[in-house]
């Protein structure tokens, strides 16, 4: 019997400060667009995207994405983080 | 004759280095992953997800919020930038 072959998953983790906490770059950037006449823009906030591809199977790796999310790419005390996760293997054929 | 209600819209810019300019943040996350056990991971990167709200008509705004993303959120030498719109307006009454 052939080995299964190994699934790989695209993620992507989407870290924003909470609504609470004050925002300075974001703040600074806002200031900047005001000067440079886009005053009617507010409310920016400033956070990370981040990429990255895991192998495993999918029960596993939905699990360990959660927990890098929460316990590695973010701090629960001041950020709110998302995860979104898609199978890229190739179908067999 | 009543004033048009001002139209407000969400608007959210991802911003991620180009695939062929090495991300020297994504690299150190990916080997403290590593080290942490998580050696499953592969081709982490970390961007920017930025949100704003503009306030205007439709197409005034989409066309600031291009504006806004390859000239001051990005640098497109080096980044690769995405945007969405999504109104948020009150439907009157």
């Amino acid at each position: 019997m052939a080995d299964a072959p190994v699934r790989e998953f695209d993620a992507v983790v989407f870290v924003m400060l909470r609504r609470a906490i004050l925002d300075p770059q974001g703040r600074a950037v806002q200031a900047t667009l005001a000067r440079l006449g886009h005053g009617n823009v507010g409310d920016l906030r400033v956070g990370k995207r981040i990429e990255l591809r895991l192998r495993g199977e999918r029960a596993e790796v939905e699990a360990q994405l959660e927990r890098i999310a929460t316990s590695v790419l973010s701090n629960p005390v001041m950020e709110d983080v998302r995860t979104e996760l898609t199978e890229v293997t190739p179908a067999p054929t």
